[in-house]
C-alpha cells in the first residue's frame, strides 16, 4: 500500500436520498427541494437527489419526479437519482435524470431480503438499467451494498465482492461504490478489500460509502485515502441509515465531520462547511430529531470564546 | 513517519473519573464502586478511579476517599487518582493511592480559567506533587490539557506543548499524556505534534487522551498508532467531557468503539468488549441519559439475524 494520498477528493452528498429516505416524518416536497438547493449552493459537484423506487416500498420518495424537476440545477453539478429497477429508470429519464445510481448486494440473503431478487437477478436488472441508461445518454454509478458485512450472513469476504464489481464494470458502470451498509468495516477491512479490487480498476473508478454505525467511518475514510481513493459519499448532518439493515444501523458518515477531517489533513474538497451546516440547520426541523454529526453538534470549527475574568 | 505500528496497546479506562465527573446526576458511592469493579473484571490494567479535587469544585467527586478504599483492587491493576494540587495529594495518599495523575495546561488562558493558576504556578504545584509522590512511593502520569487547541486561544502549537512536556519529564513523570480536551485535533495534528515531541522521550512514555467532540477521536488513534504510540485513554460508553472546555465539548472517545477499532486492525488490548458493554449498561441508569458510544448503541460486534422469509 504505497499509494499516494490524493490531494483532492470528490464528495457525493447523499443526504436528500439515503438520508431522508429513512426518516419517519413526511418531508414536504418543497422542503426537499430547498434542501437540495442549499446543498448545491454549498459547492458539491455531485448530489444524490432522490430515488425512483416504488412509492409503496418507500413512501418518503413518492415525490421523486416532482423533486427532481423542481430543484435548481447548477451547471457542472451532477444530480444523481437512485433507480432500483428498469421501471424506475423510465420515470427517472422522463424526469430528466442524467446520472443514475443502482445497487447490487454482495450477499445473497441481503439481496433477497432487501429487493426479493437473487444477486444474479439483480445483475440482470443492472444490465437492463445500464444498457437503457447509456442509450439515453445517462451515466451509471453502481453500488455494491453490504460489501463488508451482511446482517444475515456476517462478514463478507473480498472474494465475494470482486465478481460483482467485475460484472458492474463490464455492464458499463462509470464507477463502483462500495457500501458498508451496516457499518461494520474497520480500516484493515478497507485495505484488505482494496488490495483485491484495485487491480480491477484504477482508484478513480471506486467510491466509498461508509455508515457510522460503530463509529468507524472516518477512520475508514483515512484508510481509503491511504490506498489512494478519492471518492466519498456522505450526508449532511449524518442523516440516514438503512431501514433494511437490521437493528442498530445508524446514519451515513456526516458530511460536516468528513469536511473537518479533510481540512485537517490537508485534502481539498471545495465544499463550504458553513453552508453545509446551514443546510443541516434547515433540515433539522423537518426531520424532527437531533442530527448525529459531531461537528454540527459542536457548532463547527474551533472558535474561541472570551476567557473568564 | 516510518514508525512500526505497535502490536499491543495499553488502555487507561477513565470513565469513573473523567466520565462521571461531568455528570449532572449525583451518582451514589456504591454505584461508582461497582462500576470500577465491573471495569476491573473487564481486564483493564489501568483504571482512573476518581479525583481528589476539592468537593466545592467538583461535588461529584466528594466521595473520592470512600470510593478509592471500597473498590476491589485486582493485583497488577493500576488504580489511578487525579490530584489537582498538593492538598489533594495528602488525601489521595491517605486513601492508599499509588498512581497519581496531575495536569498542567498548554495554554495560559485555559490554566487560569480552569484552576486560577498560571502555567508556571501549575508546574510548581506539579513539582510539589511529583516530589511528594515519589517520596511516598507513588508514580505520576502527567496530563497536558488543551495540547491541540484551547477554547480561549484557539489552536495550540507543538512549540508550546514541548517545554511543558519537558518540565513534566524533568519532574519525574512516568508518562506524559496529551489531552485533546476540547476535541479539535485531526490526524495531521497528531503527527505534527509527535514529530516535535517524540525526540524528547520514546513512544511508551506518551499517552493520548482524545475527546470525540468533532468525531475525530478514532482517526486520531489510528494516526497515533501510525507513529508508534500505544497508550490510550478512553471511557466506557463514551462518558464524560470537560465542563470547563466551553460549548459543545463532548465525551471521551468511547472504550467500546476503541476496542472495536483495535480488534479490526489487529492490535491487541486484552480487554473484554462484552464486559465493558456490561459496565456501560450498568452505569447508564445512574447517569440518566443515553451513552454516546456507537458500538454500545449498535449492540456490539456484528451479530447475524435470521433472514426474513
Amino acid at each position: 500500500m504505497a499509494a499516494q494520498r490524493p490531494r483532492r477528493v470528490r464528495i457525493v452528498e447523499v443526504g436528500p436520498r439515503d438520508g431522508l429516505q429513512n426518516e419517519a416524518a413526511a418531508i414536504p416536497t418543497n422542503v426537499k427541494v430547498r434542501f437540495v438547493d442549499l446543498l448545491s449552493e454549498a459547492g458539491f459537484n455531485w448530489i444524490e437527489v432522490t430515488s425512483f423506487v416504488h412509492p409503496r416500498a418507500v413512501p418518503q420518495m413518492a415525490d421523486a419526479d416532482e423533486v427532481f424537476r423542481a430543484i435548481g440545477k447548477k451547471p457542472g453539478v451532477r444530480y444523481v437519482a437512485l433507480v432500483p429497477n428498469p421501471r424506475g429508470l423510465d420515470r427517472a429519464l422522463a424526469a430528466g435524470v442524467e446520472d443514475i445510481a443502482l445497487f447490487v448486494a454482495a450477499s445473497e440473503s441481503f439481496s433477497r431480503a432487501n429487493i426479493n431478487r437473487s444477486i444474479e437477478q439483480s445483475l440482470e436488472d443492472a444490465h437492463q438499467v445500464t444498457t437503457a441508461s447509456r442509450l439515453a445518454g445517462a451515466r451509471v454509478r453502481a453500488y455494491i451494498s453490504v460489501a463488508f458485512g451482511c446482517p444475515y450472513e456476517g462478514p463478507v469476504s473480498p472474494a465475494r465482492v470482486l465478481p460483482v464489481a467485475e460484472r458492474l464494470f463490464e455492464l458499463g458502470a462509470e464507477e463502483v461504490v462500495l457500501g458498508d451498509t451496516i457499518g461494520v468495516a474497520t480500516p484493515s477491512d478497507v485495505s484488505r478489500l482494496m488490495d483485491v479490487l484495485l487491480p480491477l480498476a484504477p482508484a478513480d473508478r471506486w467510491g466509498m460509502h461508509f455508515h457510522d454505525t460503530r463509529g468507524m467511518a472516518l477512520a475508514n475514510v483515512m484508510a481509503s485515502l491511504d490506498v489512494g481513493l478519492s471518492h466519498f459519499d456522505s450526508s449532511a448532518g449524518g442523516l440516514g441509515g438503512c431501514p433494511f439493515a437490521g437493528p442498530g444501523a445508524a446514519g451515513n458518515v456526516a458530511t460536516e465531520d468528513l469536511l473537518y477531517l479533510l481540512d485537517g489533513v490537508g485534502v481539498e474538497h471545495r465544499v463550504d462547511l458553513d453552508r453545509v451546516l446551514e443546510a443541516s440547520r434547515f433540515i433539522v426541523d423537518a426531520v424532527g430529531h437531533p442530527l448525529t454529526s459531531k461537528v454540527y453538534q459542536a457548532g463547527g470549527r474551533l472558535t474561541t470564546i472570551p476567557a473568564p475574568r
